[in-house]
């Protein structure tokens, strides 16, 4: 480990937090086997020398190893955090300390705090942007036009920040590549089902206590994420019901067991909802006021708009703290909302994020992504562009190695019947 | 209902029981109201004015629905059977005593006759092909080219055909469009997943009548097939164990909680065999060689060529049939292996198939991709094309209804929201 | 085998239909090795030599086994049905051709038949009563008091029975010891759950072919059957209701994610019911008048009194056969009700019954329960008994090992751990 | 609120938590609506008054509840820590200075001090004694013989307390009547199975935030703790594998569709264990010997005493704190093995116990137990004794009310059916 040079800038909330960050760091690491793998050919290839990335990421023990890889590879890296709420300070400050990594990141931050530090970011003056959810792509596009000539492209791994990367694209402004790691199979199929899915549940154990068996718990969105939620909520004996906008995938959580209903019905029997549809004011007005008393809301997409607080705030005569990350608001009509973790994502509000073993995949994408976008400098089209197959397969080859398991593989006789259409019946 | 026209051949078992097959038609329609829709507009509309359809399917209640459908349209249709075990008697029956649709197939038919019946369908000189497995599209690519030029296209609604089809595409002998019914996702999503779910069980039961509860069960293959069995025989109880070529899906399988492993390892713990792959000699020898006694092996997919049945003879001394569908290999290792539906779609041959309320939805797809065809004949260039997403939708929004379900919609705010980029944490 | 002796009286449907039975019990036999153990043991003990047995069960191939174990350990065995449904007539022929056991069942048998058939049994003079529900012990105490002073005790399988045997002894007519072999727990947690949950929906799938998932599925009774039906529904999709008149099976029910509401209530939103209750018209006029068009109701308790059917006719226009098993009632009010089975226990009616291995260890119990009686006869009290637990263990420990499963044993150290309270913290 | 009377004497280890601790014991009561009409009916009939009592348990939230409600009888009641490692301390300082409870219980107490407060507690020589484990009924037995005479009796809520508890009556000990608060329906049912299996993973969770999904997890001992256990696992994606004693329980566990394998070979395989047997060395050296690198080891179970952690540290060549209650033993062999809350209770060390919504029912019987000893002083037997029926019931039915669920009753015409015998098929 190397002490942090005595030049190294950096905000975050205290350094000497730095134990704490390391062996909690050193911990995750126990279940990121094929992110060690790329780290250990990137400290030998040093793909990214002479290259500065800015990574807008949750500041978490697996964004670490992230870190650490791209620096591994030579990249002159920086990390600002994407969310007020989902540092972990200790982290933070193991980075800068025995990583010389600059951070700027304080778990609750305020919005001022958060646009500096993107201000900061882009100071940096990125060749690749390593974002969450867009905001750094966005203010880029929206604030530093001059800069793009030296970005080779973005990484993106939120359902959110993609739906924002094609928006830019119909608008004619996203003017240079961007890497689609959300899409990748190994990125979506487990990070946002199964990651999202036992996160999600975790941060509600730990911000409420409360028994899920026998709790109607309502899923707002029924994507992969929304899917992950629901299933876990099922396996801890909950009843789920799910909203949804989409009818194929409603007609898919009626055959999955689920009942499927409108908000506006779902908000008068449900004892706990959860948002993840990655659009906004999906709780709103209406929702609350025909809620029982002390029916619980938290958020797991994205951003903190998809309950609509503002119009809850209006409607309380009181709002206070009842356990940590858990206010009631108390309404007028003498009735309670519990919200949890001021709606921001609950799982890096109040638990921890999402487990390592998944995130392992995830990152592996976006570490391979950023290689991608320096392998092929010059060549790749503005817009958004999918992990190749081959590497997402390769991810998935590592994990399943990682975790002791052996697949089949395909025999030459299989292999020809497979590309042949002449043998029938 | 018409008596059927004096002159009108066909080839079937048995038209006297065109009264159960009546009965039986009638029944499955009212899990049907999507394809009932539709077929009351065709009534109205005649799209298939003028039209020759031949239609290569299982001859079952629900494609009863499809044909009569069909007709209703205008269309010149006949029908043939996509599988020698799958044909119910007496809906043939029925659609030629009282719908009078020519129809040539029998329950048990052998290899020459199924030929024979190709080749009669192919007589029709069909404008379009509605395949199962893409058999009568390969047989006319292969044997009379002459007749391409009075095709419109194809639709295929099985992996197994689209997957022939795009080795047809390769080799350049996909000189007309095909429809990929297989790929809309009110298609895979139910009838892959929830319909061969359930009736691969189904088949089983039938077949052997064994408590699944307690067994080792191992499902060949993770697609939205292999999903479907899978996740249905753990929910009859069974200790589900699947076999995976593809990395990807291999970790999918083993995070919804099933053991992974090659095949030659699964063949000595498992009780009972299902193969969903679509892929030939799944199960061979060597894996033969290793079961346990009275080890039951089936198929539920496309072909009857996954389980290798030709090397099982080789290592038999004795086979004798021990239930209906039913068959005991007595090994020279004097061992036995169980054999149901001869290896052919287990679901079909031992029990009904596909339940109705899914083969709607893939039934309207079929209905509607015919439809396409038509109206955009001229204008679809060769080679495979997906079901519009608005079709699929639609198809969505009529099933959810008759299903009595509401869902939300986008509120302007949402719309505006997810159109937008510029709006942030 | 054996020919029937010239002088063997018996009524059943057709004695040519043996050779079908008699393939189908040696099917069933692959899952039955507890049962074999203990014929074995019997034939070569003959503890039921110069015992007359009267057996009242569903005549299946499981209870052949049961028969044929009696017969090997010497005793004078006559089988009646408990139910007009659930023979099997190839296995009643079998019984009678190849083993000479008098059988008095046949499938569809009017309650003229049935009531002769328990009056015949009578005439027998049983020694011993093995009973399903009851009714042959009933008969005996009202109708053949004489006969009492022969009778060394009874068995009795169905939570059904026990409650008759229960109301008996509070009315002091049940002088003669009763067996509970109901309450054993080799006999209960597995028959009453895995196998009643396993074949109930078998028999659904057979009646009616409907896809189970996106249906709300009502299971009046969450007992262990009930238990076993609602578990099945969901692993198969359906969205499960629980109706119950017990607050603390009511509670288990919520907690287990079901939802939980008065049957006035669930009348309403059902798309299948199931009643398991024990108890009688527990689906009555007021709910079949609420029901949705299609509605489908069965029954899995144990007599056809949980439906009201009678009732249900004076509200219908017009009763149709649909399918096999399957009538509808057209109702005034234009709206159907569909009926699988006859309300009898639908399967048996529609489907195979209980799977083999279930029937192993019930049926074991009943051969071990009838030896007990021998053995003790003269030292047991009036009254319910309960299986010896060294028995019961016993029967487990044997299946397990057939099941190829091997468990731990306690350790000296854990033994002497258990027996003593002076350790703690 | 009252403010400590300046006499109280307690052990706690921050007075200055109580503002925490009322904040988080009032937030406990929104899930204990059935334990608030029962403190309700205690303040206005005072049935404590004069009776002192002891109440040795986990000192959290949903205890205050109970020791607030014994306090509103009238009682004087005294609370100590079962557990060194489940005290919360916010909770002890809210019961001291807020309720004048004295409380003898810190967090993380050695075993000197533990014994200490038995004693102390016995000094208080109580009327009743509520106990959790049986050790200060044991003590009091072993040193305190002359204090019985004052004794009315004893309430016990563990498994492992009323083993403890029968070994002592079969020693001849058990000289007092003992209320088995364990065999309540609505204890067991509810606090083992949904209460301990939600918690453990919870406790899980926090410990070590592992991603379940595709981790073999190895649940020993199938009682109701571990049904739940292993429910809850599954429900989150964990391929669980059982280890029993039990052949019937054994059986139950396979046919729920678990592996099931002796520990010998579970060691092999398992990367995360859970004890939940109530017996001693479940894990022990051998085990320890086999494990994969990086198995995960807790306990569920009541005593710390499952894990044979004495063996494992002659193993180490290291021990060390990887986060907090999780421990890192590094083996000779090079292995680790990762041990969670030390080996004590996971839930309650690593978390925060049952939810409150099943200690609901729990503590509702502890406190009816409570009266019904008082209310039969001199009239109960020596040894253990149900909760009464009725009294299970009503706390069924009161939570019930409480969950907003409505359930059917009994029709004249069924109560008559279920006390008749005489009405057959």
């Amino acid at each position: 480990m190397v002490a942090a040079a005595p030049t190294l800038k950096y905000d975050i909330k205290d350094i000497n937090l730095a134990d704490l960050g390391n062996q909690r760091i050193e911990w995750a690491g126990r279940e990121m086997p094929v992110l060690k793998q790329i780290r250990d050919r990137f400290a030998k290839e040093k793909p990214f020398a002479g290259i500065r990335i800015v990574a807008c990421c949750h500041v978490t023990t697996e964004t670490a190893h992230l870190a650490i890889a791209l620096k591994a590879g030579g990249a002159d890296a920086l990390l600002i955090a994407s969310n007020p709420l989902s540092t972990q300070d200790d982290v933070a400050a193991c980075l800068v300390r025995d990583y010389s990594i600059p951070v700027y990141a304080i778990k609750g931050e305020d919005n001022d705090t958060y646009h500096r530090h993107v201000q900061t970011a882009l100071d940096h003056r990125p060749n690749i942007i390593i974002d969450d959810g867009s905001d750094v792509v966005a203010t880029m596009v929206k604030e530093r036009q001059e800069q793009l000539k030296d970005l080779l492209g973005t990484t993106e791994e939120t359902t959110t920040g993609i739906v924002r990367l094609e928006a830019m694209f119909k608008d004619g402004v996203l003017t240079f590549p961007a890497m689609n790691v959300n899409d990748a199979d190994t990125k979506h199929f487990f990070d946002n089902r199964y990651g999202t899915g036992q996160s999600t549940l975790d941060g509600i154990f730990r911000a409420t206590n409360v028994l899920l068996a026998g709790k109607n718990l309502v899923v707002a969105g029924y994507g992969w994420c929304g899917k992950g939620v629901a299933m876990r909520a099922r396996g801890l004996g909950a009843n789920v019901i799910v909203t949804e906008i989409d009818p194929i995938k409603a007609i898919e959580a009626a055959m999955d067991g689920f009942r499927v209903m409108p908000m506006d019905e779902a908000a008068k029997v449900g004892d706990v909802f959860v948002t993840v549809t990655g659009n906004k004011h999906i709780i709103r007005q209406e929702h609350f006021a025909s809620m029982k008393d002390g029916a619980m809301v938290c958020n797991a997409g994205h951003f903190d708009i998809e309950i609509d607080l503002k119009s809850l705030a209006t409607m309380a005569k009181e709002v206070k703290e009842v356990r940590n990350f858990t206010q009631q608001y108390i309404l007028e009509n003498g009735k309670s909302v519990i919200v949890l973790g001021e709606g921001r994502l609950v799982n890096l509000a109040a638990a921890e994020g999402h487990p390592s073993a998944v995130m392992d995949m995830s990152f592996a994408n976006q570490a391979l992504a950023c290689e991608h976008l320096v392998k092929n400098q010059g060549s790749l089209e503005p817009g958004l562009h999918s992990i190749p197959a081959d590497v997402d397969k390769e991810i998935a080859r590592l994990k399943l190695q990682a975790m002791g398991i052996t697949i089949d593989s395909l025999t030459p006789e299989q292999i020809e019947y497979m590309n042949s259409w002449t043998v029938g019946t």
